[in-house]
């Protein structure tokens, strides 16, 4: 069986975490993970800081497939302003490093790893930990990103996985074989 | 003299306006204006096609300098999400493109070209058709973007103006010769 190799990006303009595992069938490995950081500078300068962190981590890792967190809106209006200039530097970098690129809200991401849509960033930290086996919990950013990457490599084991979400306002339901 | 040409961008998920000129001293003339769709397409594809778009304009025109429109955030969250991204991909493609980038608000543009902050669009227009000597009228976004161009160059011969337009509530006040 081909290894998928999957890269997960929690866009943020400070910091955007990134996590790489790798898929063998219904199996999920850890390869890296961390931080891309804007730094100083003007803001068209730190979303080309970012641009250029996930396009050496494309070249680096190799990774066919990309899963980004959505952003959550509900913000101050600035706030969500300088999320979205960083969410759409990722996104281009990502796609543009010839990734395909999957969004997965932070609901669907939490469902898949915790297995309840509201757990807290601990949370998420301690289940990224268990499911890869790491040997040490990775910072929160880098937990959400491995968490955005198990969440797709989940469902594209479990292609209904998702949907599921969707239509049962956050249960993670998968429907029996017989309904499929 | 030398010529210094400037690519002014008018950042939309849908649509981002484009307009290039050159400014010889005090004189500006027109080179080309347009706009880029993201057509169809997933949200990193169309935001991807807006990369590119940005990035061809620079191989095609070469300017060494681009203006590019602030985003009004006084829209609904997901809109200003959206035009978040678009402008994060158009800002990433113009610095990475080699060009220095300067940011304008739209009032900063609408003083320096029709001298009055609430300038409506079709004013706009009309003072962009007058001040570049052309034969017919731009679209909006294209004129949008020219707007900020024709504002960058006036900004860059009298670098005190934008320091006025922000010091006196929205009034270009240049100061007198003997003050600067």
């Amino acid at each position: 069986m081909t290894a998928v190799r999957i890269l997960g990006l929690d866009p943020g303009l400070r910091i955007t975490g990134f996590g790489v595992i790798e898929r063998h069938g219904t199996r999920f490995a850890y390869v890296a993970s961390g931080c891309i950081r804007s730094g100083e500078g003007t803001l068209p300068e730190r979303l080309a800081t970012l641009f250029r962190g996930v396009d050496e981590l494309i070249a680096t890792y190799r990774p066919t497939e990309a899963a980004v967190e959505k952003v959550f809106v509900n913000l101050n209006p600035q706030s969500t302003l300088l999320l979205g200039q960083a969410r759409g530097a990722v996104l281009c970098a990502a796609l543009l490093g010839g990734t395909a690129v999957h969004e997965y809200t932070a609901l669907q991401v939490k469902q898949a790893v915790v297995g309840y849509g509201k757990a807290d960033k601990v949370q998420v930290q301690e289940m990224v930990t268990r499911l890869l086996g790491l040997d040490a919990t990775p910072g929160p950013d880098a937990a959400d990103a491995l968490a955005c990457a198990i969440c797709h490599a989940h469902q594209s084991t479990h292609p209904y996985a998702a949907q599921a979400v969707r239509r049962r306002g956050g249960r993670l339901l998968v429907p029996p074989p017989s309904r499929r």
